[in-house]
């Protein structure tokens, strides 16, 4: 059983304390978050794919391999510190480390993370004068504003906590995420912070994580894009004395939760998708293989024209199928079966009997739900994408990334 | 030495015909082409790799495949004939048949092709009044209405001719070409029709035709999409009474101009993408391999956030270098250089020293060169795209394919 805690966030979760404000890095908005934990935390992460990695990933990424266990994160907006060389790397350091000290804990016990423009040098000093007011803000309700430090272009917030029960008490898991456009796969411009009160060792939680990003964080595209700073980590410190002993139960049933709650992420993230005005589940259902149905998930909601379709709001079944066949899974296109919502719009053979006014009222709605069909095998996957429009366009041709 | 026939076209090519009119597929424009050799051709082709394949296509590769000569090539836009099933398959035969029984010839020594809207039954009666008309007024000067003929959401014809010489004569090549959006490598939208008056045998023209796809049509994105009717069709019947007698140094000549040609029409297709607004070409220098060449140019032709960097006149690097980094090509990006025609955007350890005005200058062209060198290792590759504007948008939105 997953309790939802409505507007729940990061600290909600016990021991984790949290803030954000507006240190000088954006002209205005909020762009310095600290997520900061009472107790040491095993912690467990996903990164980017993309070669070009950013600094402060590079080092949060190195401490989360070790098996330090760490105390805060430090996030900035606005900034990506991605291509800005060693100076890049100095500068991050510089940040950690005053950070660290102000904390009055380890250096390797601070995560640091950043998105916003690439190639530019951090401004440092923001940050240091950010950490000096934030350290005394940090509370157990500034979990709202460190979400929305860390935004981009998002529109929204985008933060939530769960409960769950284990065989010997409760536990809670709480987060917040940022990301917008360029998601795709294997992390794109996003950023996920979780936090838990679970007692759990790091290898499991490194599990745990890598099960729920694969059915989440890598099942959602916004346009096709993996960015340079892309990070989801998780934090774990034990504050409920709720411990999971091995790959038992209740690890399934944190496993679980983690699931949920990325996936609400992930979905939160499609929702804000840049420009969007539609919300698309893509269900992929009877391929061959796990494999397959990835493939033709990932094509169909990588799809210019499938995505302009919905934008247009035609029920295009041709770029669908055309999609699926581009995308290298083995299936019978004659087969496949199309769905939008509960409306069949291709059926076997080739075949269509939908009326377009059916159509319309599919349309009526932002969230739609498409379903292939493949007919080729058992195996099915389900992942989100948006459509686009021109405010895609607009929004990518005059931001300066 | 190639030499360019002005306004050349298919026609140019000795014992090649052709005519294009208004059969009544589309409302008003003209929809129906045939290409006519008045002596048999051999023939090679390349096909969509896209596993929904329209019936006309898996005829038209059936008889291309076999050692069948060929004399003509009916084409038809407006309707693809794909996703039609059994009654698709019927409708094209019988297309293929009455004008094959109309022309004197045999039922495979007709090509056929179609562009257009997927999934809707082809109108075969028409097609039929359009080759009785079309037959009649085969000529020596029909070249550039078959050209107008194939095209859809084009804005211009595509057609072209070349004269090259040969160890004991001269040969002519000419070409029309359609397509404009879902052009990606591996066969887009897009259909080439390529008829040369050289004698050669099969196997040597199917290689020649290999070689010059590869290096043309198979290096240029519009927005990484692949349909189900694509081919690029080469007939040559020998009329010049020039003969290639092996893969000898008239065969290199041979190939090079096939090339030229090939080339020539890919650009030509991108300079007529969807809503550009830009025509980029991207070389690859300097890559550790041919392979990681082809996979930054091909990550940086279809990135959704580079095509709206160029359309919004950006010199934004950053989305150059993180496409580069997704790709999966081995590189240190630290070492990339990367060039707007002979700007230096970015240097080593990415370093900016460029001016803002001067990039202005750069988008001030309607054609913009970027260079990414690597500094990796000594090979690379050019390809060709085009921006995402938010005409791309509205079209695709709007035009049912």
């Amino acid at each position: 059983m997953i309790k939802f805690i409505k507007n729940g966030t990061v600290t909600n979760v016990k021991g984790f304390k949290a803030a954000g404000l507006h240190c000088g890095i954006k002209k205005k908005r909020k762009d310095l978050a600290l997520i900061f934990s009472e107790e040491l935390c095993v912690s467990a992460g996903a990164f980017t794919l993309n070669k070009v990695k950013a600094a402060p990933l590079i080092i949060s990424q190195k401490i989360i391999k070790s098996k330090n266990k760490v105390r805060a994160v430090l996030i900035n907006s606005g900034n990506a510190n991605a291509c800005t060389g060693e100076q890049g790397r100095a500068d991050a350091i510089d940040a950690q480390k005053y950070c660290a000290l102000k904390l009055g804990v380890k250096l390797n016990e601070v995560l640091i993370s950043s998105t916003g423009v690439i190639g530019k040098r951090l401004n440092v000093d923001a940050i240091k004068g950010g950490v000096d007011k934030i350290i005394p803000i940090l509370s157990k309700s500034g979990g709202i504003d460190a979400a929305e430090a860390i935004l981009t272009t998002d529109t929204f917030k985008k933060t939530f906590a769960i409960r769950t029960k284990l065989s010997c008490g409760e536990i809670t898991l709480g987060a917040i995420c940022k990301g917008s456009g360029m998601i795709m796969p294997n992390m794109a411009t996003m950023l996920a912070f979780i936090c838990s009160d679970v007692e759990i060792e790091q290898t499991l939680l490194r599990n745990a994580l890598s099960l729920a990003v694969k059915d989440s964080f890598n099942k959602i595209s916004v346009d096709g894009e993996t960015s340079t700073n892309d990070m989801v980590i998780a934090l774990c410190n034990g504050a409920s004395k709720v411990k999971i002993m091995g790959k038992n139960n209740d690890y399934s049933i944190f496993v679980n939760a983690l699931s949920v709650l990325c996936k609400e992420m992930a979905k939160s993230i499609i929702h804000d998708g840049e420009g969007a005005t539609k919300f698309i589940t893509v269900n992929v259902i009877n391929a061959r293989t796990d494999k397959d149905a990835d493939l033709v998930a990932k094509q169909i909601c990588n799809s210019p024209l499938v995505k302009t379709a919905f934008y247009g709001e035609q029920p295009n079944w041709g770029r669908i199928i055309s999609a699926a066949g581009n995308s290298g899974a083995s299936f019978a296109p004659e087969k496949a079966i199309i769905k939008l919502n509960s409306l069949t719009i291709l059926e076997k053979n080739f075949k269509t009997t939908f009326k377009e006014k059916e159509a319309q009222k599919v349309f009526g709605k932002k969230e739609v739900e498409l379903e292939i069909n493949l007919n080729a095998g058992k195996k099915s996957t389900t992942w989100w994408t948006c459509d686009y429009s021109t405010k895609y366009i607009d929004i990518n041709a005059n931001y300066l990334t």
